[in-house]
Order: structure tokens, then sequence, then C-alpha cells
């Protein structure tokens, strides 16, 4: 990942030199440079997705919730009802009753993940399949549709909003438990 | 609406004059800046709703996919399977066959909407009422959870996702299509 780093770190420094060496005009650097951030961003948000699914594996509740914004911001959008859960205790307590029906880890796979990311604003996309084990020994494997959007904050990407479902047949107002990507 | 653009404007140009007036850092201005023209990009968003939301009423297929970007970029959670559509014929196929289940127009309100954007990239959430008569001559009356992710291009702002759904009770894996906020 560091060498990554460098990579982007010389894309930004090399982007404006380059095209200034070519002689064109001081505004069409821009493009290089914002995709160069746009990586870095990409890159930076991707890392808290993946601290986010180590936290979920292990049941780790305040690593979790270390990913949303704290206060009143997260607005999210849950498999389980209600239609909605304001602020991050709220979330916190959907989150607690959720990992307490699985007995150990919890595996997290991403699949299709898109990160659309720009200077302070960004979302992602992603199937998500998540398996393990419940209380009563039942084995459990979903694939779910997942969707974030976050914000950038003194230099630091959040998540302000979340949104995890499945989709249902509206004639037998079933869920779709078993649809695989 | 023509109003609010021109008090915009003025806010963008404006701000940094102030600020410069006061003999401040020439770098202080970007946050005014910064807030005047996310601003211009809500109301922006908002419009395009507002747009999809006239053009779902009236069961205008191709005003309705006007909001959303051209080609493949379209990845769409629906509420129905399968898990995901991808592309804009894809998603435009769902859509007819959402609205041929409908006679006559379709209700849509808004509720919690909520706009976050950045230069370029920016999402929405919103609890969503769907009511109408449907072919059957049933009344459907709906509370869906909506989010959006936008991207601008060429200086104007296109939907690439959208996930659309309605809670699950995990127990009985039934659809909750009976909540209200």
């Amino acid at each position: 990942m560091r060498s990554m780093r460098i990579l982007f770190t010389l894309a930004v420094l090399m982007g404006p030199l380059t095209v200034a060496g070519q002689g064109q005009k001081r505004t069409t650097p821009k493009a290089p440079v914002a995709k160069a951030e746009s990586n870095k961003s990409e890159a930076k948000i991707r890392e808290l997705y993946d601290r986010w699914a180590k936290a979920f594996r292990a049941h780790d509740i305040d690593d979790i919730m270390s990913v949303y914004e704290p206060g009143d911001a997260v607005v999210a959008y849950d498999i389980v009802p209600p239609l909605q859960y304001k602020g991050h205790d709220a979330y916190r307590k959907d989150y607690e009753e959720f990992l307490a029906q699985y007995d150990g880890p919890i595996e997290v796979e991403f699949r299709d993940l898109r990160i659309v990311a720009g200077d302070n604003v960004a979302f992602v996309h992603s199937l998500e399949r998540i398996s393990g084990t419940l209380k009563n020994r039942q084995r459990s494997d979903l694939w779910l549709r997942v969707t974030s959007g976050l914000r950038k904050a003194k230099g630091k990407w959040l998540i302000v909003h979340d949104h995890v479902s499945v989709p249902v047949n509206m004639e037998t107002a079933k869920a779709a438990l078993d649809l695989k990507p």
C-alpha cells in the first residue's frame, strides 16, 4: 500500500509539471491532479471499508462504529425495520442486535464494489456476502446490497449514510434471501 | 427559483471580496465559496429529483431515464430481484415493468430528503411514498427507502447509482410493506 501512496504522490507532483513543460494553458493540469486526488480518496475509502470488515468479522462494535461520523449525522436504512435509524447511538444498537445473532466470526466478502469519490463527498456501493453460524447453530449465508455515503472533514473520510437491503418479491411479499450474483 | 440562483451567484461573488476587504489570507475565502457552490449543486440535484417525480407520476419513461447517466455506468439495486441491474437499458426495462403494474398516475412524496453534494460527486437519500391504483384495481400505498449516487460531468448532474428497498423481518423473511415514518 505504501508503494501505491508514493505513486499517487508522484502523480500529483508530476501532473502539472509535465503539462507545464508542454507549454499548455494553466487551466489544463486540473484534470490529472483531480484524478490523482480522486484515486487517493478511493484508496482511503477502500481502507475504511476493509477496516469495517475486519471489525465486523471480530464483532468489535467500537471499531465498527469508528467508520461513522459521530453524533446525529448518520442516517441508516438497514435490512431490518424500522424504515430508518437516526444517529450514531441508534445505529450502534442496531449493529449490536445484529451481531448478537451470530456465534463466532462473521465472514464478509465484497463483489462489484465501486467507489465514486469527489473532493469531499463520495459514495460506495457493493454486493456483500455475509456468512456465519447463528446462535441457534444454523449456518447463515446471505448476499446483500450495500450503499454508503461519505463526507471528508478535517482530512478524514467518514460514513454518514448506509443503505443495506435484499430484494423482495412484491407479489408474495417474501424477501429474496437465496440470490447469488 | 430564479431569485434563489441570483442569491447563490451573489454569495459566490461576495464571499472572497468581503474576506479580501478584511485583509485576511487568500486561503480563507475557500469555505464560503465552497458552501455557495454546494448550495447551488443541492438546488440542481433537487430539481433533478423533482423532474424525476413528475416523469414518474406521468409514466414518462424517456423523462425518467433522462436523469440517469447513459450507457453502462448505472448500477441499480431495486426493490425487486435480481440483486442488481447493470446499465441504462436493463434499468429502463425494470422501470417499464414497474410502471406497467399501475393504472393511471402514481403519486410520489419525499420525506426526510437529504442531499450531500461536493464539487462533482453527490448522494441523496430519502424516504419515499409511492401510491396509486394497480391494474387489478387494488390501491397500493408504500413507503420505500431510496438512495442515489450522482456525478457531475460537463456541468450536468446525473444519477449513476440507485438503491431502493423496504426492510425485511429476518425471522419470517417477510417484507415490511406497511411501515410509516
